[in-house]
């Protein structure tokens, strides 16, 4: 058994996280830190975990968390993580890091939407861990810097398209629209129950912090420079991303060729699925699991595609992936822990 | 007193209408039809009515309609309005359809994508009642076809700039946001609380049978054939239209531009509420009044217009918007009745 | 006109009171302070009333509230009320208050249930502003003690009946049901939309501290020391309270003579509807309206009645019982600025 | 594995079985029954399926059923069930069925309920399925009648402090609140989105079918006819029954008293967790599992005691409880695929 700890495992991430792992078979749960709980069962904590987790939240310490860890889980805000990081690998710990700080190869990029990067010279070695397009390097990497939520739901559809010269480049549009509990556990106004239900709102249009860390991989990936504006909005509902992608085709294409290009693109990936003939992805659909479902739309009288895609934002858009990654790199099952059945409602 | 019938009553749009119109200072309420609740009571088809409104629903006559009405409104799907409109006009009476049987100059646009249409005489004499854009037009109208929700939401954010020639035509995305009520009353799968609840998804992507009536519409105040990529989506909550319309600009434009083009357009307009500085649209803010709020943002990287748009689609898109043309049409104050304060939650 | 103030503007029942105050047909609105948003525009605390309201919220000071108004509307947590209303009382404003500062006759069960009292003398002077049941008291009323949402819902379908003897008062059990409005703007966990959210809980068990205000009036109307067993639940919805009461019988009653002692009790009562036949209430029925809907079922099994009643928690529940007790004290018409019409969905 | 059948695969009931055996460890899931979309793939009826569950619904045949399978549930409505699981059983099979066909012992109560009973030669066969209270019944069972979900959520409560005599069988009340799963996928005008968002209503007031269901047990377990007063709410959400019991205590009792009755009951139980200090259940807490969570309050003034329990009415009322007869029926361990850990959120 791996023995796993996680770095701030009361947010509704760092509780995701415990939820899957607590259930992996390959993996031993055995330290949850927490500043604010610090001292608390985490059952107490979160009161449905009664009789699931038996641990006692603690104070972080780099040392604990290193004495009885083989894989380190960080769920922090950003900044946080790159004062920890360097340690934790220096003991010789495999990590997944959930934050921004490592998802960035270039600290400039970085630097100019957060803050002054503290760990620089870790970036070089570490990972953007998008399971299905870096698995190779997934595979011997020590840190992994996991993709934000709306980052995974707007590239999984795009990479293949981009890859194959399909699209124009400079028309996409992702419109994307969350539940809630992306916005964490914090409280604030927009989360308050009575503001959230029954409203509907975009937020942080064309600005928020994920856009360059998704061109930064399109462009990557496109081999020249992508810019897309990306808006997102919240749903009342609690878990959930559909992100609905606007793209002009470069040349007439067949709805067959979409989707040949996307199917054997992600042939081997166990949680893509693409949507048969006219069906089109539900967020309902993939709640509670690692599913990334795919499925488009030719708008042929404009000759543009709608490519849609449906995750669950903390599974697939965070803890997830994050265990997801942690299978690759341990050379376990991909899907170990992560087999969980979608509710039928 | 205007004396007012509404043909169809018990549908969640005859319903909205009935709500208004019961508090019109001008106005009686004198005959409901509906064919699935003739002979009931309206308050133990919708209990909330109780003490208000006391009128037995009842089959429906075009005498008795007719007999009893100055003003009509008929709240029927389509196909049936042209089956009997043609009669209740030629008695002398206004009348305000809610359907799409009458918002096309174009007889063969409506019918290829309904059906053969069977009162093409009156089509030229029927005005599309988007009241912002043809009020001189609806001032003098015996029959109004109302627009529908999802193209309000579009065309009145819109228009303006297309007038203006500010941004390229070919490039527009209207990714729209609907709240349940929009499917109507009818029983479905889709509108099953269980299934709709807690799900985000797109459905009619391009195929939308709003489009066409969109871009007539555009087409006409661009004067050049207007295409666009429209896609419905439905929102996990009872009322709203959220509209997030992209396009190109055509050339480097400052958002005081954009703000005022919108504003000088409307600038007479009581129920277009323009978003101030930073601030966006919200369905929440005008749930049960007929506002559309209008806010946009630049993505100045793409000189791309990221423009919102927010309605309550059963008052502004639809009840709210007929009865604002019959005030028109009447040369009554264009709010009266329309006078809601939205709620604070 | 009649000049009003609101003191503390900004909380849900603070803006729920202007939202109806600025729709009265014999009022003026003229203060609104706010400790939080001073100096703020109350439309940018509350978008939704852009275009409705053009008061800037100020800082509390007594002598504004008092040069600026007739009537003044306090909205605050309880014991910041009792600190200023004698001073506005003393300049001749009839006050409205809806904290629990000014709701018990007897200042021993206020102090043992919340702090001690600063201002005793004025509870002779204050009326309970129950207005079906304290009708002529609040017509000569300076100062209003406004029931809590709960007590509201509790008391108006049990008041009659107590007063005809009809039943057991040992035997009470109240079990209430809240929207999440009820525990106010102010942030908490357990008004996070993904707390709250596809969650249904009881809480503050036969412990909450409108338990006592209950029993105050109905041992005051039983001519007998009653005591209820009383439990709210808060429901993922945001506004409404249904409560679920149940009674033994003190001897076999026919379904007719609760009917007929429940309207007759009520008969000139506007805003009380007796649900007809077996019909019951519906907290959509009532929502954004000052109606109490009831009605009722025997379990003739068990000789038990199960009596039930819905309201709006903002609106009869606070705000618009508020302005009731204002047109009460007034000598306007009891329904002015409270007509508003139930949405049908 | 064993070779398990359903019939009636496509309700929200046998949806729910179908997850939940699809990840059994001792199972094979063989043959999905529908009559509605027999020769449909099961993940085209719940596209949530996809990639998880390849079976195509067939036709219900006896005879196919029975050769493809060991153990079969049966998930129709009432009425059909005993139709055909007469042939089952003489087949050798063993049958655990969710209708209320086989849940009385007694045929003249299931009678006047429901219809004419046409197997009575089972009903002393059959085992009521409430696992915690019947389980050595349950162990040597063919044929199990499987509790109600309301009947579950006030049994388990209410039996340990029944078989101790320490409440009044003659104060039970029993207030139920489901979220809208409970009403099944059938459309109805109750379960449409629009009308049961932001709406809470009482339905089938001490008349619910569960009634006589749950009386006939707790009769049996007291001793002593009991008969309680039921009344089922309905709540927005869709998982979820949270139950109120309200009963008089027989003489002054301690808290610990309750806490140690039901906490020795249920000693053995997995499944049944009692909330610790004044922690109380929260439907939230059990969601997606099969968890019973049970909590109380004394009023100590009216010595009534205040008794809750919440479970997940697919799960723990239906689904879960179903297999978790199977386990029991087969030897299993009584948690085998039954370990899902509860969502944080």
């Amino acid at each position: 058994m791996t023995r796993v700890g996680i770095v701030g495992a009361t947010g509704y991430t760092g509780a995701e996280l415990v939820r899957i792992l607590c259930n992996h078979p390959d993996v031993e749960l055995t330290i949850l830190t927490s500043r604010q709980f610090a001292g608390m069962k985490f059952d107490s904590v979160y009161p449905s975990m009664t009789g699931v987790v038996d641990l006692v939240c603690e104070e972080l310490s780099v040392d604990s968390v290193c004495d009885r860890s083989d894989v380190v889980f960080t769920a922090l805000p950003h900044k946080l993580p790159m004062a920890i990081i360097p340690d934790i690998i220096k003991r010789g710990k495999k990590v997944v890091d959930l934050s921004a700080d490592f998802r960035f190869k270039d600290a400039t990029t970085y630097e100019s939407f957060y803050q002054s990067h503290t760990a620089k010279d870790l970036l070089e070695k570490s990972v953007y861990g998008l399971c299905e397009i870096y698995f190779d390097r997934i595979r011997n990497a020590e840190l992994i810097g996991a993709p934000g939520c709306y980052s995974t739901s707007v590239l999984l559809p795009l990479v293949p398209l981009l890859k194959s010269n399909l699209i124009d480049i400079n028309t996409i549009v992702a419109d994307s629209k969350s539940g809630v509990s992306g916005a964490g556990r914090t409280l604030s106004l927009t989360t308050h129950f009575c503001e959230a239900n029954e409203s509907f709102k975009a937020y942080k249009v064309a600005e928020h912090r994920h856009n360059p860390e998704m061109e930064a991989v399109l462009s990557l990936e496109a081999g020249a420079p992508v810019k897309i504006t990306f808006v997102p909005h919240l749903v009342p509902m609690t878990r959930g991303i559909l992100t609905t992608i606007y793209a002009n085709l470069v040349q007439k294409t067949l709805p067959e060729d979409i989707q040949n290009c996307i199917a054997s693109f992600y042939s081997g990936s166990p949680f893509i699925r693409i949507c048969p003939g006219d069906k089109l992805p539900d967020t309902s659909n993939v709640r509670g699991t690692n599913y990334c479902d795919i499925g488009f739309k030719l708008d042929e009288r404009n000759n543009r595609l709608i490519l849609i895609s449906a995750i669950d934002n903390l599974v697939k858009g965070a803890a997830g992936q994050a265990v997801q990654n942690m299978n690759i790199m341990l050379g376990l099952d991909e899907t170990a822990g992560l087999k969980a059945v979608p509710f039928p409602v």
